[in-house]
């Protein structure tokens, strides 16, 4: 019993943490569970945009213990039509509005989705404005007291799949990708898999290839030091993406670069082009 | 007893997370108590303004499990003759210095205040500069751990009131309010409760009801979504109180508007005027 | 056994809150020790910069219940030849990158310093940039379980001292010193121990000594109030070192003081000198 329900609930949103948000949905989860462990995932970044917490969700969750609850909160359409929806993936149960948020979670393979209908979980009266409090935050309380995902709702099929933009082989060019993300550091974090670098590559991608980006090349790196402090490289990610940075630096400002910027990897021996 | 000591702490400072002030915090309560349950409920806004914080708390604290203690710390008199208080509201402890920031909830039915002088449970010696640290958090470390409120201090009522500005009737306006708060998303929160709107409002507030704010009308509506991206409207907030928002955009940016900025509410039928 | 688990872990990191990094290093321990207490240190600051976050570390630790492991991450040579440190000091374990962050505690007396080698407690396969969640994370994870130090590596002692600067007597002045650390309010904090004072002030500091920084005399108070809303002054802040001070302001900003900046206690009756 204290077993289950110690399971860890960790919180993605939008809502910073100079507003009483956040901590507000932690109070509504310990009236629920005062056993629940509580993660913040992450609560900056750009508001209203579902496809950055796309991405942090795809690339982190499986850090956290099985069974773990994510709860994702970025919901520009709360109060509107938008349904919240609840997905099991990889063992992981994950819960936010219908938005393309969990959208490339519910794609993976085994992954169910149900909308979440049972409203007796929900806090009553619901708000127009903030169901991170009325509704997401007590599903998972509940959920992380032993509820059954299957207590919550339906299965469906028509969720909102809003997928990451993939990249792609291009005439000659290896890969062409963009920048997903930027983090914290000034780090461009590409679309451009680890798998992605391996498949094209006939050597040793380091030494064979190059990326370009905002008209400059870059070298693929194996550490950071390994190009100049102020100066930029390529290298794969803690993500498993290839990412763009500055060692010791800021790779967004130096290359007044930022997200959907296209990135290009391309053979050494290949003709250089200006994207 | 483990049930008694596994109390939930909330903290709410104007010290930001980028000094590890609020990180010792949480090591002085966790000294006292390794099984209370500490929640952040904010740490940004503004620095040195008690009312912000005063209504940040009034609104967020039932949202918590009964019993809980909240230690609030926006103290720009630390240090000086300003005094600790404790004022127990509605089932919950609430901590903090004297400067207002605990007045509301001093105010309502059935509160008691104390003065906190039993400086038995201080750190010493007692720096002048962080009584967040020195003061606050030991309290709520023993109360955590079943020390009585009455052992904490003598009873008072001279205590610093600070009341939130109240909306008001005004002429042949429904209610004259102003903007107490802007949140991460830019949306101005007023002090016009629903309740306010409901006393005023013949018929349906929504239909009959209009709001005017920095010399624009907007429309109030029952979500978000019911204005266009990019337009302004105005919504019952999560706290109970009428927000000004634009969808998916920023209203204080859009409106050039900030905190103490008058907002009207008025009838449809009535003579526009700009404020 | 559940005493033992229950051990209180933080973190430091130069992250900031935005990215998942410091919720993934959370769930990266929670899968070894679900019992762990974790408690977020700071995360803002500037980044690449041990110093501040070593000067963070010593001046915080004590606050936390003894046996505390605190896991700091600020690590601008990540993925190369830097090694990972252990460090006991004063009942404490402190884990990150060898690049000075852990210098000074290293040299505190009685202080030992292990490299890291355990590599089978380590995430496979062990990422170029991110070892927060790689090496560090589950170090501390195991430590927490009981893992001892000296499981973890052999004791060394070429590490990196980095060791903060120093506040001297020079000339006719008192003391010289500098600012270490601009905090949230934006005020100057200095190398220049309240010992130091104490050891050059022949009467009570307060009433014989004066502070010189940015061409300004500020004078030395005991609390913030103690000079008007608006202007400068000086007082042994809750670190135990002098600050200088705006009462309701930032003092950063009104005398245009960054870190490194000369600041000067010299006897009131010495004559006046622009640094």
């Amino acid at each position: 019993m204290e077993e289950q329900t110690r399971r860890v609930i960790t919180l993605l949103t939008d809502f910073g943490l100079s507003d009483p948000f956040v901590g507000i949905m932690k109070g509504v989860i310990f009236r629920i569970n005062p056993q629940a462990i509580i993660v913040d995932l992450c609560h900056g970044g750009s508001v209203y945009d579902p496809s950055e917490g796309a991405f942090h969700l795809l690339t982190s969750y499986r850090y956290f213990p099985a069974g773990t609850i994510h709860v994702a909160v970025i919901d520009p359409g709360v109060g509107g039509p938008r349904r919240p929806i609840l997905v099991a993936c990889g063992g992981h149960l994950f819960i936010g509005p219908d938005n393309g948020l969990l959208g490339p979670l519910a794609e993976q393979d085994g992954s169910t989705v149900r909308v979440i209908t049972a409203n007796r979980y929900f806090l009553q009266p619901v708000s127009a404005t903030f169901h991170g409090r009325d509704v997401f935050a007590p599903i998972a309380g509940h959920l992380s007291r032993g509820v059954e995902p299957a207590e919550c709702g339906e299965l469906i099929d028509d969720y909102v799949r809003l997928p990451l933009p993939r990249a792609v082989r291009s005439g000659t060019l290896l890969i062409r990708g963009e920048v997903l993300h930027i983090d914290r550091f000034g780090n461009l974090v590409t679309n451009i898999a680890r798998a992605d670098l391996e498949r094209v590559a006939t050597g040793d991608c380091p030494t064979v290839c190059v990326v370009s980006v905002a008209c400059r090349e870059v070298p693929i790196v194996a550490h950071y030091g390994q190009v100049a402090p102020g100066a930029p490289g390529a290298i794969i990610g803690s993500a498993e993406y290839l990412e763009i940075f500055v060692n010791q630096g800021d790779a967004s400002r130096f290359l007044s670069t930022g997200r959907g910027s296209d990135v290009v990897v391309r053979r050494k021996d290949s003709e250089a082009r200006c994207l």
